[in-house]
């Protein structure tokens, strides 16, 4: 948990602050300053009794006690200062500017560890080192500019990187994004992102705090911390979107060279973001396009009346919003007729309502009215309006401005004129509004938030049947691929049925078996990797004299050691399998299996533990569902019983953290019942 | 072929000129003064005698002989107007802003049909009307504000509307995009978009014209000339990208309501630009980004330095890059080693260049030196550089700018800092440079340039067997599906093998088939649609028995009106499909066929004529394609004649424009041949 006195301290020392406004400690002084930090300001400097007229101390052990430390010099005196600070100064909240810690060398690394330690033996917090501060409605503990417009009901946001932050914050100011915190946590040394979101969760306050939370990551150390306090958080009413960086195998090795992030793979990410419902963006325009339309009302449907004056934007609009699942539907009724009478000929009223170049202030009052109150079937409205840069539009806006402040629908202004009336999108957006500027950015993150899913449904502690079995059997295998015996016995524990497999080697062991088999059977060669490359799988053996010749055939193989028989198991072949990273859960994949695996990759992925529901969706959401339902006189599958066999797997996951890989590639679906027949499971403990 | 007084006039007249530099006729005549128009100038104005300062003449009877007229007066007074500077003041261009004619009613269409045709039996050229006008850099034919930067190695722009033209004028001044021309068509009663491609074809000359075109069209009426000017175009060095707006059906709804256009349905468009290797874009930040690299030196690889003082940025467009298949080279060499000892201590020069926050010019340079010419494997340079507030960066824009002149490479400049370094941007633009502020915005248009595939390779005119023939089959047949004998007897004399089959309809013809049938066969009811479903097909008969059998089975099914046998065909299905819209030449379709059609949607397409190259690219680019080469120890297919197959219907499809749908669905590949089964063709005289 953040220490109050970080979040809201009564006094602030800048160790390194200077008159020097251009270096990080004298310009987070004059922001401090100059935003009018209500309590009492130190500063420390060696030379200096007073800087930019606050007073100075030449020594740290010289300054009275302080609740905050903003520190901005050379990273080998830190520690020192640190020590004075905990031990003597009563100190409890830090911010670290300095570079040249874990983020460059071993040393760094080391040095950091004891600032951490003795900053957590004395109860504080420390945002750093190498960040850029903190801002919030109580100071501006930045180095950087610009100082954005802070509001209670703007959105928090945490930043693993401070030079992302400055641009964001820059990005925002022309579309009038506003803050309610701004927390960079550089090295992540103590505070991660984790913690400032534990923070915003544990002291939100429904009413008071903002419902809007933007991250941007390059790296989540404790993925269930970052998913319990998500997962609260949107269950409060917030929303969040968030950029996870380094999703690429490349991205990956920038962020590590850059913060020392963990690599983590990208599935694992985004079934983490899925099952807490975040919004995941890509890029920092992306990002405060859908943290403005988060801002706004939300609408209650995806049904939009787009307005214009123009009509080339709105194509562009409503091409982007409908192959995003979006309706603009059509408007056809005796009311639209009237509307139609008030514009001037020529307009369109059918959505797109195009009412000209010429169109007025007046033309749109009564294009919202007749959207807001007249038309049901509309739940939202974007406004398109720009200028060709002969008539003057703050009357246009003043209607737009009001109309967003009190109609029950959201209605998103879209400014294309970023040249021609700067000066009223500006004015515009002082009044507290959102002015988008490129309609298809626009429409991409509207459809984005429309169509991004709910987190995962709470669900109750799945019962776990056979744990003590499942653990005795697991505590004595070595790491590495399961013995094919134990992991059928797993699956039986588990209660996923499995075609139980003998294996014989010899002529001697063949006729002992072929007494005994159950007709039809399958032949498989073991010994090479890939069985069907090399003709070693033969299928549909029905008799005794067919099982001897290729039981033969298959022992010529190069490489073959024995041959498994198993019973015959027909159906439509699917797949199940799962795989662990780092300290994340468990993703589960499943799918069709053969081709659709191999070749089109058309795989549903989701993070333990999955509830029935989100098995259900894993299995709906494949390319080739309709295949499973039935298609072309082909009967389905039983979906109840994948879902189920997915949902056992999860269940094992949970009971077996140990578990890193698990293919069960095929399971075969038959009418009433669902058979592994193969399994492969890797174990790291 | 527009004509030259309308893109060089020596003399304008504005119809409709006033002192009002709010009102289109005013602002043009402030556009035409403001920018030094170098011929003479008149006015039109029943009141005045002088006009801002301009002769003005009460009467359009009055007015001297003139080569341009720029008309801004009621849509009704417009063809008086016409007549009189047609017939007796040798006038030969026009530019009509007025609106009222075809985009409102009937009225007016009839009303632009009458200027045309004026205008058209003087031999003048008309651009508009309901249009802003044209802008070159011999005059700024404009009513809208900004008037862009002109240069004539910036980029000719043709907008099919003019308040989007407006507002990609005004994104494009803060990146420092510069234009050649830009045309807006309005209605494009006489000159539409192909016409003005046709005049920057026919003019092109090496060394003096712009090699980057942009287009944002509506609608393509012509699309064969489109397709010749911009192949033409291409051929000649030139890029052009383009936004064609209205690709979905709701985005073509709200196209037709605003300009009458046709509605295109979207792989037209798609397969139309393909062919004539044209860049395509679905946004107006998206479409200056990619004009911005383009008008950039051509990069010779895919390879890419990322150049960093913001870890983030760098992050995020190495993921958006390298997850479209762009590289970003490890670098670790020698001379890397000497690179990291000019940096600061913590950075990284593995690619992305990491040189920290403090990073500076002299770093800078050495970085991009040491990319131009120790690093053999790297293509181009993304440097991304904005600030803090801290520090100016002019030197570090200065550098830059100089390395963009000289550099062999190209390099992008990536300046996030639009609000603390606003300044420092403006000018690095005004020196002729291209600043992007988005890198993932950048990234995406980066990629978008270099996975964009050159247009279709020339080909010879198809060698058409049997044109006589089948002309001959077609010429006697109604509008319609096609009789199966007939369309057997197509695809015979186009050279695709079919499964001859024949109806049988009762006992006695089921008697007398059985006695010349060869097993194997398959039996399918006729009747019903959709026979899979009914359980109408058998495969796989064997004998006389069962021949009978299947028979009465097959009859008893609902709407059986006779049963087709068919020699049994094994092989994987294959599929290939046509379709013919408006003006447009053929699209073809292939894929696999079954469930890689119906439900995996799983098709390539391509417009006719097809090459081989292309037939390839067509089959190989299916996301199946794998199984086609063979997976899992099953053989693949002959890619070879599935191809044939493709450029034999394509050359049938030059033969018969009347086939509005062709289905080949399916067609069987065994080892060495290929043949179908079912077919079905519609024609549509």
């Amino acid at each position: 948990m953040l220490h109050s006195k970080l979040i809201h301290p009564k006094s602030i020392v800048i160790v390194g602050g200077s008159d020097n406004i251009y270096s990080p400690g004298g310009r987070v002084l004059k922001n401090l300053l100059d935003h009018d930090f209500k309590g009492q300001l130190f500063v420390v400097n060696p030379k200096q009794k007073s800087v930019q007229g606050v007073t100075s101390y030449n020594d740290i052990n010289d300054v009275p006690e302080v609740d905050l430390a903003i520190i901005a010099i050379s990273a080998k005196y830190v520690l020192e200062t640190v020590k004075v600070l905990t031990q003597h100064k009563n100190t409890k909240g830090f911010i670290i500017f300095s570079a040249g810690f874990s983020e460059k060398d071993e040393n760094g690394e080391k040095l950091e560890k004891e600032i951490v330690e003795l900053i957590d033996d004395a109860g504080g917090s420390l945002l750093g080192p190498n960040n850029i501060g903190l801002i919030n409605k109580h100071y501006t503990g930045v180095f950087t500019t610009p100082i954005p417009e802070m509001d209670e009901k703007g959105v928090d946001f945490i930043s693993g990187s401070g030079a992302t932050a400055v641009f964001i914050i820059e990005a925002a100011q022309s579309m009038g994004l506003t803050f309610s915190g701004i927390y960079t946590v550089g090295n992540s040394a103590q505070i991660g992102v984790e913690e400032v979101l534990e923070y915003l969760d544990q002291s939100f306050e429904e009413g008071l705090s903002s419902k809007v939370k933007l991250l941007y990551i390059e790296s989540i150390k404790n993925p269930l911390k970052f998913l319990k306090h998500t997962t609260s958080l949107i269950s409060k009413g917030c929303k969040i979107a968030a950029i996870k960086a380094g999703s690429s195998e490349e991205g990956n090795r920038a962020a590590s060279s850059h913060t020392g992030a963990i690599a983590n793979s990208d599935v694992f990410v985004d079934t983490l973001f899925k099952k807490a419902g975040i919004i995941r963006c890509y890029g920092r325009n992306e990002l405060i396009t859908v943290a403005g339309i988060l801002l706004q009302k939300e609408s209650q449907g995806k049904n939009i009346a787009i307005i214009t004056h123009a009509g080339g934007p709105a194509v562009m609009l409503t091409d982007v919003l409908s192959k995003n699942g979006l309706k603009i539907p059509h408007l056809e009724s005796k009311e639209s007729e009237v509307l139609l009478s008030q514009l001037f000929d020529g307009s369109s009223v059918s959505n797109p309502i195009d009412f000209l170049a010429t169109g007025n202030a007046q033309q749109l009052a009564a294009i919202i009215d007749f959207c807001e109150n007249k038309c049901p079937e509309i739940d939202a409205m974007a406004v398109i309006f720009g200028s060709p840069g002969l008539s003057g539009v703050d009357d246009v806006y003043e209607v737009l401005d009001k109309n967003i402040r009190t109609s029950q629908k959201p209605i998103y202004a879209i400014l294309p004129s970023v040249v021609n009336v700067k000066n009223e999108i500006q004015e515009f957006v002082k009044k507290g509004n959102i002015a988008f500027n490129d309609e298809v950015l626009f429409g991409n993150a509207l459809a984005k938030v429309y169509n991004h899913a709910p987190g995962s449904e709470k669900i109750k502690d799945p019962v776990l049947k056979n744990y003590q079995k499942i653990r005795k059997l697991i505590d004595v295998l070595p790491n590495g691929y399961m013995p094919t015996e134990s992991a059928v016995k797993l699956l039986e524990y588990t209660g996923v049925r499995f075609a139980t497999p003998f294996y014989i080697k010899n002529k001697a062991e063949l006729n002992k078996a072929s007494e005994s088999v159950a007709y039809p059977v399958v032949l498989k060669v073991e010994g090479p990797l890939h069985k069907s490359d090399v003709g070693g799988v033969i299928l549909n053996i029905s008799n005794e004299k067919a099982l001897h010749n290729s039981f033969q055939k298959l022992m010529q193989i190069e490489g073959a050691t024995s041959v498994m028989i198993q019973p015959m198991v027909r159906g439509t072949e699917l797949f199940i399998g799962a795989k662990k990273e780092t300290n994340y859960p468990h993703v589960i994949l499943c799918g069709l299996g053969g081709i659709f695996v191999e070749v089109l990759k058309d795989l549903s992925a989701s993070m333990t533990p999955v509830s029935e529901a989100e098995a259900v969706r894993m299995i709906t959401q494949l390319k080739a569902y309709p295949i499973l339902k039935g298609v072309r006189g082909q009967s389905g599958i039983n979906i109840q019983l994948f879902a189920q066999a997915i949902i056992s797997i999860s269940n094992l996951l949970i009971m077996v953290p140990e578990i890193a890989e698990l293919d069960l590639n095929p399971l075969m679906a038959a009418e009433d019942e669902l058979t592994a027949v193969d399994v492969r499971i890797r174990l790291e403990k």
